[in-house]
């Protein structure tokens, strides 16, 4: 089996182009340090609908018109959709494409959604199964405080490590051939629960899966950290990347140069209130195509490690008790 | 791309095999007509762990072990596991499979979900991504009726064209190699939404997704109904079953002899008060691990379609009067 490298990572030796990709973020996102770089902002948390469920549908359904336009691929040549969000049930994935005639296949990662997606597709298209395919996923503030935390009226107290959950949006056009930034390799996560139970702290408990993944990922493809130019994680946001950083530098591996991360760098923590960063699928989603992509589109940078993180627990499970298992996903990019 | 039959079907040309699986239900299940098919059948519905929701984990984690153990595969010659399930964000999946060490696809595809792993899983087979995989989910009566309903404390009145969640689990390990079922085709489902909004008839929303998928593979493949010894759908129940007959046969497509559904095998609805039938990601797992599967091994059919199908919504889309997208993805095994 020539594909696989090491015990996690495959290599995609037809390397898969993103053909195109679109990001849509609310008015707060947009008032922050990366506002000017996504393609919509909107102002209006409802999009004209009449609950925040709907309007979360709304601004995926419109982030994937965006991508397709954006790669200028008709909905007809499209052959699978992948999507996912945070919402019970995905139905903010569900309700949003339902009228696309697209043939579909429903994810599940928490916050790690979008690399979970950009997986299974480059690795479909390499597989010869398919061209063209888009990968999308959506969160939404009011719609993951009401379901996830008390309904917003309360205006409860935020903890330090506490995050904030992203409205925002992020849809990718992969395809067989052309132009573009290329997927070369993907590494899938297991799962990791190092026993941190408090669900007002993600990042603790989503950083030892990221640390996990990048160490496997370097293992795997005998890479060194600083082959990337960038490696990304999704929304460990401050606190999880300080404890990112502390655990592979006990691997003796260095990112402290070349680490970014989305739920750090989508609010200005400071002045915006969001205590220890973003989160929320459509964190990763909307700062990859919002503003990563243009970088490689531009050549500002030209190898990127794209690790997203979910924290696979609910509700029920925090109030039970229960630790909180998470999982990264990455895939590696070249510009 | 040669793989690719018409818009949703593609050809696996080496035949990914079923190499074992393995079915887990609950006392009710066991009291049913295919009771003495089940591998395991627990009496107690706590599984022995303080929650339902825990119990459903349980139950998914002891149903991995024994399709790994009944295809005789080690855990650490598993490339990948696909799982999910309907409980919030899916974390019956996480928490059964969280200290298996094994890179995990989170799937949502609400009951369809055993065929959208099994059509991902021989994709990543056929494709050179791996050599053996796994494919699981669940359900559990008491977690279901807890989320979606009401408390059961309540002893709500249901409707005649409600359906009972199945308890039980079904995991099937695939392989690159070696004998057993195999999978030679799949058609991978679009969102189908006619606009039932019932969601105490699942089976009427679901029944129109399965029969464009039936549809289509039948078009795309050149087959015609009667190729099929089998084309067994996956928790229509009757209701949705008498839908789908009809709905074939205004297309020309007769399977009322070939045709049987999960939800209307599970349970004896005369004296088993279930109403329409069987439903939850469980029912169509553990029956064709538990019954058709035998079938296959022991040569008494051998073509089978089988189509799972899944309602995509959740309690806040109904109370809030969306209608019920539905999908339904179809494999065809070779016994």
């Amino acid at each position: 089996m020539t594909k696989k490298l090491g015990k996690q990572t495959v290599e995609l030796k037809s390397r898969p182009v993103i053909a195109g990709a679109y990001s849509s973020v609310g008015k707060k996102e947009g008032e922050g340090p990366l506002g000017k770089y996504f393609d919509t902002v909107y102002k209006d948390e409802f999009l004209h609908k009449k609950t925040w469920e709907q309007a979360e549908s709304e601004l995926l359904r419109q982030t994937v018109f965006g991508a397709a336009a954006n790669a200028a691929v008709p909905f007809i040549d499209i052959d699978y959709i992948f999507a996912g969000d945070l919402i019970n049930q995905c139905t903010s994935s569900s309700f949003a494409i339902k009228d696309f005639g697209i043939p579909f296949f429903g994810i599940f990662g928490a916050c790690s959604t979008i690399a979970e997606g950009l997986s299974l597709a480059s690795m479909m298209i390499d597989g010869g199964f398919a061209e063209k395919t888009i990968c999308a996923t959506s969160s939404h503030f009011c719609g993951a405080e009401k379901q996830f935390r008390f309904p917003l009226e309360y205006g409860s107290t935020r903890t330090p490590t506490s995050q904030w959950t992203v409205t925002g949006s992020g849809a990718i056009v992969l395809a067989k051939d052309g132009d573009g930034p290329k997927i070369t390799h993907v590494t899938t996560g297991k799962i990791i629960d190092l026993g941190v139970s408090d669900a007002n702290n993600m990042g603790a408990a989503m950083a030892p899966a990221a640390a996990d993944t990048i160490y496997t990922h370097l293992k795997d493809t005998g890479r060194s950290a600083d082959f990337y130019d960038l490696i990304i994680t999704g929304d460990l946001a401050n606190t999880g990347s300080n404890l990112l950083l502390s655990l592979l530098n006990k691997q003796d591996v260095d990112i402290s140069e070349n680490h970014r991360d989305c739920g750090c760098m989508i609010f200005d923590a400071q002045t915006q209130n969001v205590k220890s960063g973003g989160s929320g699928c459509g964190c990763c989603a909307s700062v990859f195509c919002g503003y990563f992509y243009k970088q490689l589109l531009c050549k500002k940078v030209k190898n990127i490690l794209l690790v997203a993180t979910g924290a696979l627990m609910n509700p029920a499970s925090a109030n039970q008790g229960q630790t909180i298992p998470s999982i990264a996903h990455a895939v590696a990019i070249e510009g």
